[in-house]
């Protein structure tokens, strides 16, 4: 049985509750019209209806979620069922009091339902037209875990009668009656569900039924014996023929879900405190299944997909939710309803207006028609895909039903995403097979038939095939390779792996570390999922995801409307954080920009070092053995370096471009397969096993942790004159040619003052050495700053600061060193993790505010407690994470940067979160 | 010319002012006696002499070390030459004035110019019998990098002929002459050695002279001639005949050498702050060459090698410091001056007792004899080796001389390792060809001939033979090789290598790392340093430096003498912090309680491993493909784990006994080499494609950040399980024979709460459930803790603390991670650090105080102010290095763990914390 009962259709989006990020979103303030009455000390009971509403929707955290709404439509003058809310006040009280109702709650409940019979004129228990309940939970947060919904309270052997005699259908009542039975033995008193579940099956045996339907009324009525003796074989009681107790028994049931292993395991992991507890929803029932007059159904108030301000959403006629449940039956679109009932759909198009304009903002909405009469059970904010709530913003906003602070709320900046790269059409990919699940590097969609070596993608790309590159891992060889693919898929690696990196970079769509996959490379085929997949089978992948599946999945593309500048302009107007982007190439840089980043916040340089003539000027340098010889290697490379820095500059127009010095590894840039090492030893007219020897000799147990970043520079002072070399001198190139060129050197992985220092000064001293040579008089304006993203750093930043211009927090690498966990290696026990609810989210997406977040914090007091103008920023991947952009403005970093797909989601939530009035600390 | 002058020995031991933590000494402070007057505002000059005595040995900060000690000496009635010190403000000024000396200086020098005049009945410059002084920086604290020492300063054209008349001795005077013009040229003026080099070797040339000393009296007043030439060429100026001038430049020169980029670059480096400035001493000359009744010496109080109760050093007749430095004559011991002149000799065996009276320690002296009267122009502290200092302070003890707490201030902890392990002698050490070099990984010294494999080992240690296991690195498979051979060797890994780690835990001498060795297992050669070596080679190692020498080398082995027990007895009164060991087998917890060990603060479950039939049952765990089976192979497992655990608590009678789970990654125990793998296949009856794939699968990028620690009993419950069965099982199998057994259960690698939350919850159900099978009744008092090595787990050890009862820095994971240093790794960046300066030691040897014991810190205060009763102690390396113990008692730890050889050490230095009242904050 649905827990929307009978008046809900199942097939609608299920709210996610938990889905982190980008789907929160922010509702409206309750509207200051609905002021209502003050909670007053003492009440436990809230009344709506006809006779008198008491709560409204301000009231969430005494009433619930549902009560308040409830209340407030009722307010409002919609078709309520009339009913009564208990306080989540007597929840907290019931646990105060040893798990004992609190004194006095059953009297007022009484004296509620007394005015509810009064109103409905109708009587709890009576054996001539009865009054029936529903109750339910309703915490002030949507909360899985607690009391299912109990329907038809308020039914016992004497009114079941009295409600066959009052809707003259005897079938109808006495099977609301077996379901209470059901419904109350389970949920209430704890019976196993299969106890019913046998009974109902002699019954049908007996019938001949194949089906619940098929069984005649006195079956039915037949099978209320038949349940009533369950419940009192396993309760020890029979089945309480007061519909006060009955009620007394439920209420207390809700009270107790409250407290259920699952609730507050919820609690726990969502953070959610400071709650009283669960309210309880009594609610007079209405029936959508007395008849082709009834129905029930459920509704947007604008289209959830698209945005489109039309009336959208399914009903079904002569029917309960549970029959969508069971799939017998195929919901009806709304469009059809003035087909069966014009005046019904009228009033619902009315409803729509008023609660849109009431609420201010698209609702999801549940309705029940009994007899024809048109009932509301329930409103609530409406979810939405990224598109929609684009657009509904921009439109509420037009339609000056909210203004421009509301409208950025709106938005759920992390599901911009959808508006930028194409992505899976969900009703296709529903449909799909699942073969494995790798770690979604890339974002975006993509279908194509498998390629297994680089110069493979290549070929059938040139021959108009739509490749996808399936590859263990990817190396610099392969890059002409993945570029020709639609999408790249591996089998090793993580989120910091070749494959990886150069996928983001380009925006390109990839899978990595998807270590199911079992590829064989000569033979041309990939084993998965018991299948063994060759070159003509086509697999997509889902880069948001990482699910590679089976055949092809139509993908949508996406299409910049004019509401997203409108949306992106607002951001800039409110936002107090600055947007930068991490970008390598000329390319990304133009990319960056158009999407309104205002700077570039890390710039690669190890990138510019795979391709071609490059590679080899760097394997020339790695394998010299003195000095001399890595200089004239370096020689070689200075020229690629300083036209890429010009490259960039120019596209980037005079806003700062931080670039960062050589980071990774050498032994990165060294083959490590014999073939290839022996071919690079030809090229460099040197042994093979001289080669092998430096390859085997630069091998690291744990490289993350080893010779790379600043250490680089320390023991190979030349190349950090290399890397300032080409940009002082790509600077004075553009500089001369009237091109403003801003750049800020940022030395990696310092971890000590003294580093910084020293690195410092060699930075220092070949700028005015190539000042010189290049007889360049004016000042240069080039800052000389460093990436925090060793704990010791962030822990040392007040005496770092005193040699560093700027700080810009590494957040991937510092993540890996405050937690411990190898980002490539993390797959491994991450899933254990998630599952056992030991970690909430992997934390290399959004930022460990608790932990890590802390050594950032202490980096930006630290650092600005000595050097108050210090510039601070993010270059970490978390930089276009929603939630970690709202961490940076709350910190006080000056800028965030990150990917240049993710900059249009950093702008929105760094608006978000000043609108929010999180008053950055500076 | 050396800096000691005429006046000092040369061959002598050197300070080694940057010896790091064992060297430090600490001195006794100056008697009470020695009041003497405080310092007067505006005096910038303090007189010693017979006249009057203004300073005393307190005023160090005032009048430099040197110049404090000359006028105590003066004081307490030793025959020092007159003279007078300039003080440290006076230099301070200097600076403060922009580099002018300050008014009346030069004034008050020369009134005490002429109160030394008056004293001597000499006249500065005159020409009948000159006053003659040296001028000598001294600051407070020994600095290398500051001015020489000048001499002879106060000759001009005219007093050179009056110094001829007054010593009969033309050449002598001429010779003075022209070294202070040579050294006033070269030191105050900067003209280059070598200008005077030239012109001396044109005289030699000119008097067919080999030797300087064959040059006649008038070469050498030619000589003179020629110096002044020099001197005016390249300062422009003649030398200055005013000998008052003279002492202005020199002193201005001592003043300027404050400020040499070697003086200021060793001070930041030792973080010496809060000093003026260098006090200037000018003191009247006295000469050990003028003939065969005069002398010049160095010595100490007590023998610095054995301490023994002795005078001794070392003197030359008819002498200059210089004339050693040259080496062309050896120095007589002491023993032989009474032959030579008994008077002097016991006026200086008075003068020894007299200063170890007055100093209360062993002093270190310089002196001159003059025409057969005995000069003092020295006295210090003096160095002592290790064995000298337990002697010394000691006997002190006994003596009176010093008090319990004095005594054990002057035994620098390290040192300590010198009684306790086996050390090569030093004479014969000097006389070996150093190879190469590696990581120094257990200390001691090892001689054998070279065995290339684990077999090989065995065999030839059964036949008798000293053998030297080379290795490129080790594996579980070796050990018993290892165990085998007198000391490891190997080209790769760092401190946590397998050999390392194993050679450690048995004391046994071990090198790694030595990646200049170029091995040939299969011939049994190994290529080093342009040589070949074979199995007939005999290499020595020292594991204290990780030196890998040529030949055999003699080594002297420890004696326990009755002083150190006396030491340890004196510093268990006295220390506040705990001290337990490091220890995996009974063995070794029997040694360390021997050493005073006071419980295991750490046994490493996973050595337990790797012996004979365990690692196949481990093995066998890590190829299983389910729970199921992985809990079968553990079941082989827990009877020895038991056993193991039965025997070390056996050892420790009722000591705490602190047990890590399984921490390393699981690919440690898997053969990494094809043949061991299929070995292993056809042993587990599996394919060895499986093994294969397995080894692969289990591959990490990092395994240091990997699936380790508790992240293995996340995934692998079932692991964690046998584990604490095998410890519940084993306190209850001893507990039940009347043996207390106190473990503790310690969870390594806690980065969250939840985790430790998580993992606590199934120990304590598995505890439960043994107590349980095995019927046993009372309370179990097993405490549950974790490691705190994650700098995450420090920054949230406040609700860490909230589900642990005690914690554990391990500092060697939490400096790799602190630090982003692979300590595996290090070693291809840590020397150029060491060489540039950049750090001042590495951090895994002492911990890093700034970073590091950041976080150390705050991981106690976070964790007591949850749980004020928190346990806390330490188990990494650290706990064994002298400066590291004094900040963990500081930090307020409640004990320190160390290997069995290193807890003498950590007890000494935990008393010596105490001692120096460094309160621990609790």
């Amino acid at each position: 049985m649905s827990s929307k009962g009978s008046s809900a259709v199942a097939k609608r989006p299920v709210n996610k509750s938990r889905a982190g990020g980008p789907s929160q979103i922010v509702e409206a303030p309750a509207s200051k019209k609905n002021g209502g009455p003050k909670p007053k000390p003492g009440k436990m009971v809230y009344f709506f209806g006809a006779t008198r509403t008491e709560g409204n929707s301000t009231m969430k955290p005494l009433l619930g979620g549902k009560g308040a709404n409830l209340a407030e439509m009722t307010s409002i003058g919609l078709p309520v069922p009339p009913g009564f809310t208990i306080t989540t006040d007597a929840c907290a009280a019931y646990y105060k009091n040893g798990q004992q109702l609190p004194y006095g709650l059953m009297n007022e409940v009484n004296k509620n339902i007394a005015v509810l019979e009064a109103e409905l004129d109708k009587k709890f228990g009576s054996n001539d037209n009865p009054l029936l309940v529903s109750v339910r939970s309703g915490a002030a947060v949507s909360m899985p875990g607690m009391m299912n919904t109990i329907l038809n309270l308020g039914l016992t052997d004497a009114s079941v009668a009295g409600l066959a005699a009052a809707t003259k259908n005897a079938r109808f009542a006495y099977d609301a009656y077996r379901r209470l039975i059901n419904m109350f033995g389970d949920v209430v008193m704890g019976v196993d569900h299969s106890h019913f579940e046998e009974a109902f099956k002699k019954i049908k045996a007996k019938y001949n039924a194949k089906d619940d339907t098929d069984v005649p009324e006195k079956g039915i009525i037949e099978l209320c014996e038949a349940y009533k003796g369950v419940y009192q074989k396993h309760v020890g009681e029979v089945f309480p023929q007061n519909p006060f107790k009955q009620l007394e028994l439920a209420i207390e049931a809700v009270f107790k879900s409250w407290n259920s292993d699952k609730a507050v395991s919820y609690r726990r992991i969502e953070g959610i405190r400071g709650l009283n507890g669960t309210a309880v929803n009594v609610q007079s029932m209405v029936y959508g299944n007395m008849g082709d007059d009834s129905g029930t159904g459920v509704a947007f108030t604008r289209n959830n997909a698209t945005g489109e301000n039309a009336f959208y959403g399914e009903f079904l006629i002569n029917a309960q939710g549970e029959d969508v449940v069971a799939g017998i039956r195929t919901p009806k679109h709304v469009d059809e309803m003035p087909k069966w009932n014009k005046d019904v759909y009228n009033q619902l198009l009315k409803i729509k207006g008023k609660l849109e304009k009431h609420y201010k903002d698209m609702q999801d909405i549940e309705f029940t028609i009994e007899r024809g009469k048109l009932y509301m059970l329930q409103t609530r904010t409406g979810k939405r895909s990224g598109i929609a709530s684009v657009r509904i913003a921009c439109d509420m906003l037009r339609e000056k039903l909210i203004d421009e602070k509301m409208a950025m709320l709106r938005i759920p900046a992390g599901d911009l995403t959808q508006l930028l790269l194409p992505s899976f059409d969900p009703a296709s990919k529903k449909k799909a097979t699942t073969l494995t699940r790798g770690i979604p590097a890339s974002p975006g969609a993509a279908t194509g038939k498998l390629a297994f070596t680089a110069h493979e993608a290549v070929e059938r790309a040139r021959a108009g095939e739509h490749v996808l590159l399936v590859r263990s891992e990817t190396s610099p060889e392969d890059v002409e390779g993945m570029h020709s693919a639609v999408g790249i898929l591996t089998s090793t690696g993580g989120r910091t792996s070749h494959a990886a990196v150069v996928a983001c970079g380009w925006g390109k769509c990839c899978v990595v570390g998807a270590g199911e996959l079992n590829i064989d490379e000569k033979k041309g085929t990939v084993k998965v999922a018991g299948q063994t997949l060759g070159r003509d089978d086509v697999v997509s992948i889902d880069g948001s995801t990482g699910e590679v599946m089976l055949g092809a999945i139509s993908s949508i593309e996406p299409k910049l409307s004019g509401d997203f500048a409108l949306v992106m302009k607002l951001a800039d107007k409110y936002r107090t954080l600055g947007v930068r982007t991490n970008a390598d190439t000329p390319e990304d840089a133009q990319r960056a920009r158009d999407f309104g980043a205002e700077g570039i916040g890390l710039t690669r340089t190890e990138h510019m070092f795979f391709e071609g003539e490059r590679i080899k000027a760097m394997r020339e340098m790695i394998l010299a053995e003195n000095r001399a010889d890595r200089e004239k290697a370096l020689a070689k490379l200075l020229p690629y370096q300083r036209d890429d820095f010009v490259g960039i500059f120019k596209a980037m127009k005079g806003l700062p471009v931080t670039i960062r010095l050589l980071d990774p590894p050498l032994h990165e840039f060294l083959p490590q397969d014999d073939a290839t090492q022996t071919e690079m030893a030809q090229m460099l007219k040197i042994s093979a096993e001289k080669v092998r020897r430096r390859v085997a000799q630069l091998h690291e147990m744990n490289p993350m942790l080893g010779h790379r970043g600043c250490r680089l520079a320390v023991t190979y002072p030349e190349i950090l004159v290399m890397q300032v070399r080409a940009i002082v001198e790509a600077t004075i190139e553009c500089l001369r040619s009237n091109i403003k060129a801003m750049p800020e050197i940022m030395v990696p992985l310092i971890g000590t003052k003294r580093e910084l220092a020293a690195l410092r000064t060699e930075i220092e001293a070949t700028i005015a050495e190539v000042k010189a040579e290049q007889d360049y008089k004016p000042r240069l304006d080039i800052k000389i700053g460093t990436m925090i993203e060793i704990p010791r750093a962030a822990l040392t930043a007040d005496e770092i600061a005193e040699v560093a211009e700027f700080f810009s927090f590494g957040t991937n690498d510092l993540t890996q060193m405050t937690f411990g966990y190898s980002r490539d290696d993390i797959n491994t026990f991450l899933p254990d993790y998630l599952k056992r609810e030991l970690l909430d989210h992997d934390p290399f997406q959004s930022l460990d505010q608790e932990g890590v977040g802390q050594l950032v914090k202490m980096g930006v007091d630290k650092g600005r407690s000595r050097k108050p103008d210090l510039k601070v920023g993010i270059c970490g991947e978390h930089g276009g994470d929603p939630k970690s952009v709202h961490f940076c403005h709350r910190a006080g970093l000056d800028y965030v940067s990150c990917s240049p797909f993710r900059v249009p989601i950093a702008r929105l939530a760094a608006a978000q979160a000043a609108i929010m009035g999180e008053a950055p600390k500076k």
